[in-house]
């Protein structure tokens, strides 16, 4: 078997899949020729972006959800479920520290469940690229619903909006004022509100000031629901905001520790899958995630032929001469390009 | 007066700067022109993250320091001090919600401080280029050191480690299992260790836990200190790293809503500028920062490049191919570069 082949893929062979990854996470340009041959088979995979600050417990909240997603509500068929932990760990190293190995025991035995670790790493790129791949090799290799749990704090929230079809963000009590700045930023992106560890003081708190900032910005009031859905093809632009109709994003108040609350959770995300089907908003999330994956590609492909292009004397004279202070930044950038 | 006038920024006129920063943020092109003008007149502060995930204290962590930094321990001056709260409030609607009134209020009457709020867009280019702007004008108009606040977390931490001298992370007790996590990823950028709320529960097992990872790390155990400081010139690359020889991350205690601990860290923050002078690490560093950014100017001019190039009728087609998936990621990337 030719680890690398699609068909292996497609068939569902474990460590086939496992080198497929770390083919793309590596930039191995076999990588490239897999999601290539797999991308026509894509689209029906349902991502799920699970996201909150640390401390939370996301991890935790993300083994119960595989678990309890792995049979169709509706069909009572047996799901395929991915779980990509996007790894905080270090963005240096590259390394997954702690991940993979905590997660792997609590859910070994399940081989309907696939988890993999992957590093934020600082690449040009980024995050964001290597989890879209990542993404369409799971799809293509028949997941029904791929999760991807991340840190939450700024871009990689960002990331999640764009690449997900349903964002869910986790909340829980007490984790200072900070936590409230947040919040704000929060609201717009997320499609389900859950607040974990329900069971602490301050949790009814947290669920009122949530409900009522939701409220407050449903309502057109000051806080715009703003870049949630949105559709415009114009060449390496950001996407101008248009707000949706229709979608009421619940708060959910969840112990995953003990999985209370894990099975409203789950109608909760199947409703959105199916708000977003009959909308029409699946295509339209598809699309826009399409055109930011190829964005992130042109960009790369654009800096290479600039690295190629440049003459690395002139290059490190020019550096030289900046950091001297002889050349202003926008000077060094116009001797450069 | 005009507003944009270099010299009315380095007379230290307040509105001419709060006006640079914002013609800065808003990409308009008199900011660029403010800076070419400004930068052989910079390279002299001293620039500081703190860095920390939400709910450890920073913000009053950053007030207290900016105060007690105000007056020069060994000359006795008047130090003039800056802080740039990069706010993670609204990465879509660019707003800083809270961060500005709450903060102004505490500091204000005091002439010698300057703060100013932005937002974590998620912008191309992005938060590294923007703070490498900020910083410049600061820099320019004077201010001796300049304090930049961010919530660590992935990028955010990276992007900190490139752009200051120094970098403070701060900790607090308690804050549950995933930021044990993301500590193996912090200790490679943190030049100075900081456990704030150390009148706590759990304050002790936190400033024991990372003095022990220190050690490891320090001494050559599993945790690489890699990537802090490194020198290469090497165009559109990222740069690979070097261990740091001499300098010994301290674990400093803080209890920064009393004050308590803050001359400690005042002391720590003055040996980690001296250690940086002294070692010639200092020149290392804004040869670093200064590349960077010129990586951001590049990136950000070869992509307006392409946009200027691409027709619009076949990105429209291309994309149209991809989204029904005619065409793959990679075919759609020939088709357009």
């Amino acid at each position: 078997m030719n680890p690398l082949d699609p068909a292996a893929l497609r068939q569902g062979n474990r460590l086939a899949l496992s080198r497929a990854l770390t083919a793309v996470e590596n930039g191995d340009p076999a990588g490239q020729d897999l999601i290539s041959a797999l991308f026509p088979h894509t689209g029906d995979a349902h991502l799920i972006g699970v996201t909150g600050a640390p401390g939370t417990g996301k991890s935790t909240l993300v083994n119960q959800l595989a678990r309890a997603l792995r049979k169709d509500a509706k069909t009572g068929e047996q799901l395929k479920i991915a779980i990509i932990a996007v790894d905080p760990t270090s963005p240096f190293t590259g390394g997954a520290l702690l991940g993979d190995r905590i997660r792997m025991q609590d859910l070994t035995g399940d081989s309907g469940i696939f988890i993999r670790s992957m590093a934020s790493r600082g690449a040009l790129g980024g995050l964001a690229h290597s989890t879209a791949a990542f993404t369409t090799l799971l799809d293509g290799a028949g997941f029904d619903l791929i999760l991807i749990e991340t840190v939450g704090a700024g871009q990689a929230e960002v990331d999640i909006a764009q690449l997900a079809h349903t964002v869910i963000v986790v909340e829980a009590p007490g984790l200072g004022d900070d936590i409230q700045a947040i919040k704000a930023g929060i609201l717009e992106i997320a499609d389900i509100l859950v607040v974990n560890k329900s069971d602490q003081p301050g949790a009814e708190n947290t669920v009122r000031a949530l409900s009522a900032m939701l409220s407050m910005a449903q309502g057109g009031g000051s806080l715009p629901l703003a870049s949630k859905h949105l559709r415009q093809s114009q060449p390496g632009h950001a996407k101008s905001a248009e707000p949706i109709p229709g979608w009421q994003t619940p708060v959910q108040s969840v112990i995953a520790t003990e999985g209370q609350g894990i099975a409203d959770l789950v109608k909760a995300i199947q409703a959105h899958g199916d708000y977003l089907r009959q909308t029409g908003l699946w295509q339209v999330k598809e699309a826009q995630r399409l055109e930011k994956d190829l964005q992130s590609l042109i960009q790369d492909k654009v800096m290479q032929d600039w690295q190629k292009s440049v003459d690395p004397d002139r290059y490190t004279k020019t550096l030289e001469d900046l950091i001297q202070r002889k050349l202003s930044p926008m000077a060094a950038l116009q001797l450069l390009t």
